[in-house]
């Protein structure tokens, strides 16, 4: 009989151990990503996990003779001999003079788009997206998700340090969090139920249990228009933590997430911010203004009418981080106070206003990209609140349960996931930095 | 103008560093979890994120005089000493002689449930569910969700350190990957689409992308039978790998992960695992199995009579488990070679007998929590398979363009995280480890 040790054999080398291989012979596996003939060699381009190796075919380094028939994008089993050579620069790189190559798949179309370039040379969004299994092995494209990994590895990895309990919280859901028009709803089994707009409930429930909480996870909003910032599923970053003095708390762990992750791109993800040629921010510290103060400056120095006196129209959130820019030299900037109107039922209002609330928005490159603030703990205070906006209050039962057996001060907030990498990255629409995007035109691939 | 430096400050102090603390004034804070009034002074058990806190009151240790108002369930800060004592086994403990207390927030009313021993006596599970805000906070039941943390961060931190990328993939999709009726439909914008039963196409096409990836992320089944083992909604952890050399390499990937989590439990769980008495498995090997062979055992070595000749019922999983733990003193099993009639369509059949497939599960403790194998990888293959299954091929274009531009041979599988917590700790119903479950007659909280 069989048995697994699971004692898992490195069968193929990295690229990046190429230096620790020179003059050896190594195998590695990929994609045949560019094929050009030179006279009496060939370069042949191989795409790896993370990498595109360059490898060499000449006669005179074995006796295996090139198959013809070999495509791009087959995928093929190489081994050779590790050889540095120097870039166009002078860098020292690495390039593997062919052996031997296994051919272990052939495709059975070539590609109606060419993919193998540095980036998708004229290539429209919409057929970018309708052929995601094929444009995402495009190495500039690829490198946009691998940075997003490490947006969501750094913002897990600092809470986790900060002794933040990592949880993961139902998407079905018997009532929307936000309230609103925006949001799907779902025959199960003969019962309307909806679609997670937040894991505002659960998070809030669970500082009763862990104190601090952090969820990663996907959110649905049904959003009705078509806009370059909005999508109708994408992945939301969340924290909800107890025990707070103000909401000054949560702007502060925050900004310790967000250099937490840029300092463990620039270690981690080197080759795709190069790629991608990423211009990181640099934060020492973030200004904080109030709603009612930014309004005066977009007024008084931007000289721009107000119309909405209760939120930020897309025109003024850029107006304000100008501001941040030039004023601070910082690409962020906290607005805090919002109008209590335009903020949900379960945000504390500010005792000293109650016209506005103890919350904030995170402004970065143009576009907010958190909403965050302090919660109401008090049950009284959270069921006049409710019923002050006409909800029904019978239908939050559980949700109260958290205020009603007792609630610590707490607040937490919300990162969109695909807008922080759009506007790191310098994109001009979200759906560059998703994957698969979902809008009110597209469900697929 | 305010700004924030994002330089998290320690405000209080955690029950694990008492011992660097010893005889100084600290500051903590928490639930008070229960008051045992003594003679001449009292116990105030204060729960923290992750311990139960020792206090102790008597009017000798400062000039703060108890508040009669203080019930269990307020949320206070405490200041006091800490000292050294010993428990009943005469081990060293801390605990703190309470020289301050500060209340935080109170609640509205007193516990209807006594959640403040260590488990929660006589609470059937229907009650235990409906008050999950309040069930929670006790300390069994939240030790449960911080070891399903910790297994997912194990499954996580093992294949990130086997190049595996993490991806989010969309849980709203234009068609199912396992096919069958347990799938909800959702109205989108006029449109019926789905809800994910699993990452399976979009994990195959970033195969494409970055050899190896995993998700853990929600997947929703519709199941309309009610068992003690299903699940409408349940956290799939899943990987899909490229460039194997059979599925033998996706079950070594797998005991590599497992045994990786238990260690990773033992080492960073240890209070978790005593407070729920969890009998860890010790894995060495894993035994494989045929399907064929495992009927045959059941057949003649447990005299049971088949029924069902292509998938085993529980019991034979059972059966199957048992005879792991008789022959090999293993908690697990892999079953492999499935027969092609009970797998999906994208399961590669075996070429030497292709009435079975190169698949396998994994059991643990009588129980599968595994479901994986190779996956097809020739489009004209897949292709073939769909057709005979009698599936519209043009519904899965996007789909079948991983394998029309080349794909790799490759495998994977998924890990049902409520399950293998069901299993590992012992329950006999997965909504015991399942924070909020939704069933066919539940969706609140």
């Amino acid at each position: 009989m069989d048995k697994i040790n699971g004692v898992v054999q490195k069968k193929y080398v990295d690229f990046d151990d190429f230096a620790a291989h020179e003059n050896e012979i190594v195998t590695i596996t990929g994609y045949v990503h560019r094929i050009r003939e030179m006279t009496g060699f060939s370069f042949v381009l191989l795409r790896t996990a993370r990498d595109v190796v360059q490898c060499i075919y000449a006669p005179e380094f074995s006796d295996y003779r090139w198959d013809d028939t070999i495509t791009e994008n087959s995928c093929v089993k190489v081994s050779g001999k590790v050889v540095a050579s120097a870039d166009a620069k002078g860098n020292k790189r690495y390039e593997l003079q062919i052996h031997n190559v296994e051919v272990l798949s052939r495709p059975k179309e070539q590609s109606p788009i060419v993919i193998n370039k540095k980036q998708l040379d004229n290539v429209p969004l919409d057929t970018n997206l309708n052929m995601r299994p094929l444009t995402l092995r495009n190495p500039r494209e690829r490198a946009i998700f691998k940075i997003q990994e490490g947006i969501a590895r750094g913002f897990r990895d600092f809470l986790s340090g900060q002794n933040f309990t990592e949880v993961r919280t139902p998407k079905i859901v018997f009532a929307g969090a936000e309230g609103g028009a925006n949001i799907f709803k779902l025959d199960y089994f003969g019962k309307q139920v909806y679609l997670a707009q937040s894991p505002q409930f659960y998070k809030q429930a669970l500082v009763g249990v862990y104190d601090r909480v952090f969820e990663i996870g996907p959110v649905f909003r049904a959003e009705h228009h078509d806009t370059s910032r909005h999508l109708n599923e994408y992945i939301s970053m969340d924290f909800e933590m107890g025990y707070i003095d103000s909401f000054y708390d949560i702007m502060n762990m925050e900004t310790g997430a967000l250099k937490y992750i840029f300092a463990l791109l620039r270690k981690e993800y080197p080759k795709e911010l190069a790629l991608l040629q990423v211009k990181m921010p640099e934060i020492t510290e973030i200004p904080v203004i109030r709603f009612k103060d930014a309004k005066d400056i977009i007024v008084n120095k931007y000289k721009k009418k107000i119309t909405d006196f209760n939120d930020f129209e897309p025109e003024e959130e850029q107006l304000m981080c100008k501001y941040a820019q030039e004023q601070f030299g910082s690409d962020f900037i906290f607005v805090t106070h919002y109008p209590s109107k335009k903020r949900p039922f379960y945000t504390m209002d500010d005792p000293a206003d109650p016209e506005y609330t103890l919350s904030f928005d995170l402004l970065f490159r143009g576009m907010e990209i958190t909403t965050g603030g302090q919660r109401i703990h008090d049950y009284d205070m959270q069921v006049e609140k409710m019923r002050s906006r006409g909800m029904k209050v019978e239908d939050f039962e559980t949700y109260l349960m958290f205020h009603k057996y007792g609630a610590p001060p707490h607040g937490g907030l919300g990162l969109g996931l695909e807008r922080l990498t759009m506007n790191l990255l310098g994109f001009k629409n979200v759906r560059y930095t998703t994957m698969f995007p979902r809008d009110i035109n597209r469900v697929t691939p």
